[in-house]
């Protein structure tokens, strides 16, 4: 049930004293290494939008450019971001490390850091993490790696997807969109299907947007954020692309649904869908909108169904719509209809986890969900308790 | 040091029923009415940008389209926002009642509201109300005209220019940007200069451009925001432009200051100034991003200078800088330099309620500051418990 299921692919993970122990307790896992086994090694990746990126990013996008990826190596415990020259040299002398233990490329080494900006990894604990992950690497690794990318997070989030004789296996890290940490959202998807670069890309991008690219769990967008897919070959099958793609798209958004129950300090996940907007782009602008309102997020917190909040963050948006002719439910129940108070908010029960919403343009004919969560004091609390 | 205090103005609140009374205690005043009595009676008013507005917006923006402005009705305790035909009557039931009670046309007079969203005023209770402060109206009645706007508001808002034989009066209500019950800036401005309208409105936005439109303590955006200002020409003198949009500028700023102090649950606030930017919008673009951002806000409650969340919303944003190249200052203390650590954020003390962070994009010569308030349990707890 992870990146190690699919054939071609062995993991392996180490304490590197980058995370602190527990009282009395041994050391965590923090650093991770994937290996693609082979016999193809073509990849695709996508990172943060955000313009500032962290050191690893830096690399990594040299790295994938020529769409071959053999191994990423990954640790938890320092964002490795803003942290100078010397940081990005910690990097590279990562990715060194892995190629010179592996016998291939440094150029073909991904690097994924999660933790605190500003603050410089210790590199010799890196480089001795690496060669110890190398001498273990093992087909039964994925489960380890997966823990050793955990920061805030509660449970360590994998995936499997089965192909007809191939499959999709993936982890992923992150509480939240951007954890307490800036932590970062990290993802390694493997599969054994036969997929060349350029069709992984596509398929990869198609699967984001619908999925991580729609998990917005408190507006903020990371400085470290990679999702990384290798394709191994291993299975020597080749699906037709709108199998993979469909496959990709379910491996990305179980993992996002993984992420988004685990956002730290939240009390619930809120299933934001726009119908019948004038274009795609619209709805997910609606949706994002609701998504980022800290009123309607309280609200929702206080199982208070707002409606008012909703359509006050619609208005903010360049959306195709008719102010005075907007439906907004809640759980199902038409609080709203043209813009005038409709079915009885009392009728909304909050008490469960999971909320949707459903706000009706009458625009178009395309939608939209985007999925955020409530705004709890927990979340200000993580938030303001972290580095200090 | 009210409203009423520049020659040609009066005013009177009454308590309408609209707001609960304290336990015990007297029904609150909830209907203010301000009167320009002239000799002249121009007028500019900017609105709420938001495209989902309130019945008493859609009212007052046909009313002050002709620059004639001679009466401001105001209610809290309801925002008479997405109430259907029903509302939108009930906004002009009460234009009219004023226009009666004072022999002036409803099409002079301007509404505002502010409240719940989706509930609708009791009509009759408003149309009393303004008979009775159309009988009360006095040249001392600014004072509680300040008060009966109030929702959440720990404090009344109230503000006196002093030009050359001229003044400018003003009073606001608002508890952060957008308080919990979606409550509205309201802001009334009266000034005694004889200034025209079409200069009266350049005054107001080049005055509400750098002040009300950069505080932005939640980044929710209200449905019912209004700023108006009327000019009575009674002390018979005609200021420059230019000394007039000074004490305007002044004017706003003073109110938006005691907005900002006043925000609901905050512990801190935040003046944020971007330097050396290619241009006053990326600068404005830029702090906005940081004033937006849960975490930083969070991390200021928590009293952590965590400059890593002020370069992660910078990272977000379209204004031109160089990634590798930003310098970052908490109250005073270079904390990021060239992008890398530098002065020990330790020597920030964030103890104190105000809070400077300072950031220098070293690309032009423009600079913009954003107001905000750090995201508290305070914050949280008042926008979950409201309407429920």
């Amino acid at each position: 049930m992870t990146v190690t299921t699919p054939a071609g692919f062995t993991a392996a993970a180490v304490p590197a004293g980058l995370k602190s122990a527990p009282e009395g307790g041994p050391a965590p896992l923090d650093v991770a290494l994937v290996v693609n086994e082979g016999p193809t090694h073509d990849s695709a990746t996508v990172f943060t939008a955000n313009r500032c990126k962290a050191n690893p990013i830096l690399w990594s996008q040299e790295v994938v450019k020529d769409g071959v990826v053999r191994a990423v190596v990954l640790n938890s415990g320092g964002a490795n971001c803003y942290t100078g020259a010397d940081g990005f040299q910690t990097t590279h002398a990562v990715a060194e490390q892995v190629g010179s233990a592996l016998g291939i490329g440094a150029i073909d080494v991904v690097v994924c850091s999660t933790g605190l900006i500003g603050l410089a990894n210790p590199r010799q604990n890196l480089l001795d993490a690496v060669d110890a992950c190398a001498a273990g690497l093992s087909a039964d690794g994925g489960a380890d790696a997966a823990t050793a990318i955990m920061t805030t997070d509660s449970v360590s989030k994998q995936v499997v997807i089965e192909g007809a004789g191939w499959s999709i296996g993936g982890m992923a890290k992150g509480a939240g969109m951007l954890a307490p940490q800036l932590a970062t959202m990290l993802v390694v998807l493997t599969t054994d299907a036969v997929v060349p670069a350029d069709e992984l890309d596509t398929a990869l991008r198609a699967a984001t947007r619908v999925s991580f690219d729609r998990l917005d769990s408190d507006g903020c967008m990371s400085t470290n954020d990679t999702v990384t897919v290798m394709a191994s070959g291993a299975s020597g099958i080749t699906p037709t692309p709108e199998d993979f793609t469909a496959a990709l798209t379910q491996a990305c958004t179980d993992l996002a649904m993984q992420l988004l129950k685990d956002a730290e300090g939240a009390d619930h996940e809120i299933a934001i869908t726009v119908l019948n907007a004038a274009s795609e782009d619209d709805a997910v602008e609606a949706a994002r909108s609701v998504a980022r309102s800290n009123l309607f997020k309280a609200a929702v917190f206080g199982k208070d169904p707002n409606w008012g909040r909703v359509l006050a963050s619609l208005g903010t948006t360049a959306a195709a719509f008719d102010p005075a002719d907007l439906d907004v439910a809640m759980n199902g129940v038409w609080v709203c209809r043209n813009s005038t108070p409709a079915e009885d908010p009392a009728l909304v029960d909050l008490s469960a986890r999971e909320v949707t919403v459903t706000i009706d343009l009458k625009s178009g004919s395309e939608r939209a969900t985007v999925w955020t969560n409530d705004l709890t004091h927990a979340y200000v609390h993580e938030n303001s308790a972290y580095s200090s």
